[in-house]
C-alpha cells in the first residue's frame, strides 16, 4: 500500500468539485459534488441520533438498495430540525442534480452539515449546484473537501493505492469534523471514493466493520451529532476481479486499505477538533474481549478531565483509571497498569513513583500515548480524542455568530 | 415546613466538627467528623464506578445492616486506587473514631475526597481523627461542611423543620462538588442528618428515590467518581411515631423535606460546578414516562456543547434538541416546543422566528431555565447543570499542582 495524491478523484473515474454557494457568506466553498462516471456498488453508516436530519433519512433510503453515483453537500446548514420542509428540500437537491447530471434521484446521496433549525437557502443551494455539476473536474477533491469544512482549521485529504493480483487499485477518501463529534455510527461527514470491483453487499460488510474501528472510536466532545455519515462508492474501474466476500482474493488487501483510509481520516478529525492542541491516543491492552477494549477506549477519550488535563500537561492518571471505571465495562481494576508514552505511571491499579519530567513531556507531544493494559486477555482497541482547550469553549460559545 | 439554621448539627443530639489535618496544606480544614449521640438508621447510596476508592467498598459493608453512628470524612485525597494499602488505611480511620467515641467500628462511614492513587498520610489522619473526636460540638455543622471542600467555592448547607403530627422534626445536610460530578447513584458526598425516627429500611427505601431525583440528575462534567457517597443517619430524638413504611403518618411529609433538602444540595453542587457561572435547569416535561423525561433531561445537562453556548449566551437550541437525540430516550423530534426561560424558540421539533433578546436574557440569568415540552404524556423530570467555561479548563489542566 502506497500514499498517493489526488484525495477521492484518485480512484479511476470519478470527478469532484467544490463552489461557493453564498450559504456561508461570499468567499467560502459551501458546496460540494462527487461524481463516478459509473454507477457504483455503494453503502453508508449515519448518526444513531434520534434526531436526523432530513439528508440522512433520504440518503439511507437511497442507499439501500446498495447503488449510487453521485453525493452532493452542502456546509453551513444542517437541515436538522426543519420539519417538511426540510425532506422537501433534500428530495429537491437530488433531484436537480440527478436531472442535470442526467441520473436517478435516488442513485444521488445528500449531505449537510451546519447550523440546526435553519430552512436551506434553496436559491443558493441550486445555483451552487448548477455550477458544481457542470464544473466537475478530475482534480475537484481538494475543492470538496474544503467546501465540507465547518469550524474545521484543516481539510482531510488521503488516497492510497494498492495492487490486487497486479491490478493497481486505488481509494481516495475526504472527512470534515470537528464540534459535535461522538460517532455512533460516524458523527462526522466522510466520503470515500474507489476504482475496485467490490460487491454492495460485501461492500457494506466492510464498510460497517472499518467505521467500527475508525469513526466510531473518535470522540471530541461526546455529542452526537444529527448529520452524520460516513459513505464509500466503489465504482469498479480498477478491472480487478470482484471482490464479493471474505474468501475472494483481494478481499483482505482491500479492507486493510479501506481501514487505513478510514482510521487516517478518524485520526484527522480528532486532531482537528474544536480548539485541539494534542491528538489522544487510547491504546486498550490484553482486554478480555474487543468490546471491553472499546468501551473503555472511548470512556477515557471522551472524559473531559482527562482532556483537560492533556491540556494542561498534568499526569493526573487517577482519572483514566476512574474513566475506565464508568465505562461500563467489566473488568478488574486490580491488575490495571497505565502508561504515558513509555512511562508507567501504575501498576496493577495503584499508583507508581514515576518520573514526573518524562510524564509530563509524553503529555506535550503533537500525538499523546496514553495505554491501559488490563492483563486480563489477548484483546484490543485504539481510541482517539483531543485535548479540551480555552478554545473548545470559546468556539462553542458563540457559534452562530 | 421552614428553613432552619444549623446544618447537620440543627436536628436533635447530632454534633459535628473540622479541622485542619495538614492533608492539604497548613491551613485549610480536611477533616470532619459528624456523630450521633444516639444509635441511627442509616443508609447510603455509592458511586457506581467499577472503580471504588476503599472508603466505599468499606462504607457500604458498615451501612448494610441500617445502623450507624458517626461519619469520618478527610479531604485532599480520595484513598481511591490504593490497593491492599487504602483498605487497610480506611479501616482504620473507622477502627481509630470508634475507640475514641467509644462505638463499633462498623457504626463509623468512612468518605475521603481529593486526588486519586497516593496513599493516606495516615500520621495526619490520626491526629486529625483525635483532634475532631475530642472537639465536637453543636454547632461544628460549617465546620464539616468546610472540611470537605475540594475545588468548591461555597461551602453548601442547610436544614429544615417540619411539623409531624406536633412534632418538631429537622432534617439537616452538607455536601460537596465540584469536579467530576455525573452521578449514577451520587457523584458527590452529602451527608444527611435527621432526629425522626425511621426505621432502616423505609429510610433506605426514601434515600435511594431521593437521591434519583436530586443527586443523580446533575452534572458538572460526565466523569463519574470513584469516591461519591450520600448518607442519611436519623436518630429519632424528636420523638415522633415511627416511621417504618409509606402508610405510616407522616412519611409523605419526612419524604418531601427530605427531598428538599437532598434536590438543594444537588442543585447547590451543580452551582458551584467547576469554573461554572449560571446553574442550568432543565425542565422535561410531558414525556410518556418518567424515565424518558430524566434521560432526555440527563443528556441536555452533560452536554459540552449546550454547556458553552449557555457560557456564551448563545440561543442555539438546536443542540438542545441534538442531545434530546442521543439520549438513548425514545421520543417523537416532531412533536417537541423548547422554551428558553419564557421565550419559545422551537415548536413541533422545529424553529420559530423567536425575540433573539429575550433568549439572550434568559441565558443571562444566574439560573437558566431550559424547557422542553415532547407532547406525548404526562410525566416529567427536572435536571441541573452548570455551564462550561474557561475556568473549569483551567482548573482541570492543573488539578495536582
Amino acid at each position: 500500500m502506497k500514499l498517493i495524491d489526488g484525495g477521492i478523484t484518485a480512484p479511476r473515474d470519478f470527478l469532484a468539485q467544490g463552489a461557493c454557494a453564498q450559504i456561508k457568506n461570499h468567499t467560502k466553498k459551501d458546496i460540494g459534488l462527487i461524481y463516478s462516471k459509473f454507477p457504483c456498488s455503494a453503502a453508508g453508516v449515519f448518526t444513531t441520533n434520534k434526531v436526523k436530519a432530513a439528508c440522512v433519512d433520504l440518503s439511507s433510503v437511497h442507499l439501500s438498495n446498495g447503488q449510487a453515483q453521485a453525493i452532493i453537500v452542502n456546509s453551513g446548514n444542517a437541515n436538522a430540525c426543519t420539519g417538511i420542509q426540510g425532506f422537501a428540500d433534500a428530495q429537491l437537491m437530488a433531484d436537480y442534480c440527478a436531472e442535470i447530471l442526467h441520473l436517478m434521484p435516488r442513485d444521488v446521496i445528500v449531505a449537510s452539515t451546519g447550523v440546526i433549525g435553519v430552512p436551506l437557502p434553496m436559491a443558493q443551494i441550486t445555483g451552487g449546484i448548477m455550477e458544481v455539476c457542470n464544473t466537475l473536474s478530475g482534480n475537484g477533491s481538494a475543492a470538496v473537501a474544503e467546501a465540507i469544512m465547518t469550524t474545521d482549521l484543516a481539510a482531510k485529504e488521503i488516497a492510497v493505492e494498492i495492487n490486487l493480483q497486479g491490478i493497481p487499485v486505488r481509494i481516495g477518501g475526504i472527512a470534515k469534523g470537528s464540534g459535535m463529534i461522538h460517532p455512533n455510527m460516524a458523527t462526522m461527514l466522510a466520503f470515500i471514493t474507489t476504482d475496485a470491483a467490490v460487491s454492495a453487499h460485501c461492500l457494506n460488510q466492510i464498510m460497517k466493520e472499518s467505521a467500527d474501528i475508525s469513526y466510531n472510536m473518535i470522540s471530541v466532545d461526546r455529542d452526537t451529532s444529527t448529520n452524520d455519515m460516513a459513505v464509500v462508492m466503489a465504482n469498479g474501474q480498477a478491472g480487478n476481479p470482484l471482490i464479493k466476500d471474505p474468501g475472494s482474493d483481494g478481499y483482505e488487501l482491500f479492507k486493510e486499505a479501506l481501514d487505513f483510509v478510514n482510521i487516517t481520516l478518524a485520526k484527522k478529525i480528532a486532531r482537528d477538533g474544536e480548539g485541539a492542541q494534542h491528538l489522544i491516543e487510547i491504546k486498550v491492552l490484553n482486554a478480555a474481549d474487543e468490546k471491553t477494549a472499546r468501551m473503555i477506549g472511548r470512556s477515557i477519550s471522551s472524559s473531559n478531565l482527562i482532556k483537560a488535563a492533556v491540556f494542561g500537561s498534568d499526569a493526573n492518571w487517577g482519572r483514566i483509571l476512574a474513566a475506565a471505571g464508568y465505562s461500563g465495562a467489566d473488568f478488574n481494576p486490580f491488575t490495571v497498569d497505565i502508561y504515558l508514552g513509555e512511562e508507567k505511571v501504575a501498576e496493577d491499579g495503584m499508583g507508581l513513583q514515576f518520573n514526573e519530567t518524562r510524564a509530563k513531556e509524553a503529555l506535550k507531544e503533537d500525538t499523546v500515548i496514553i495505554t491501559v493494559d488490563l492483563k486480563d486477555g489477548s484483546c484490543q482497541a485504539t481510541a482517539w480524542g483531543c485535548d479540551l482547550t480555552y478554545d473548545y469553549v470559546k468556539i462553542n460559545a458563540d457559534y452562530r455568530s
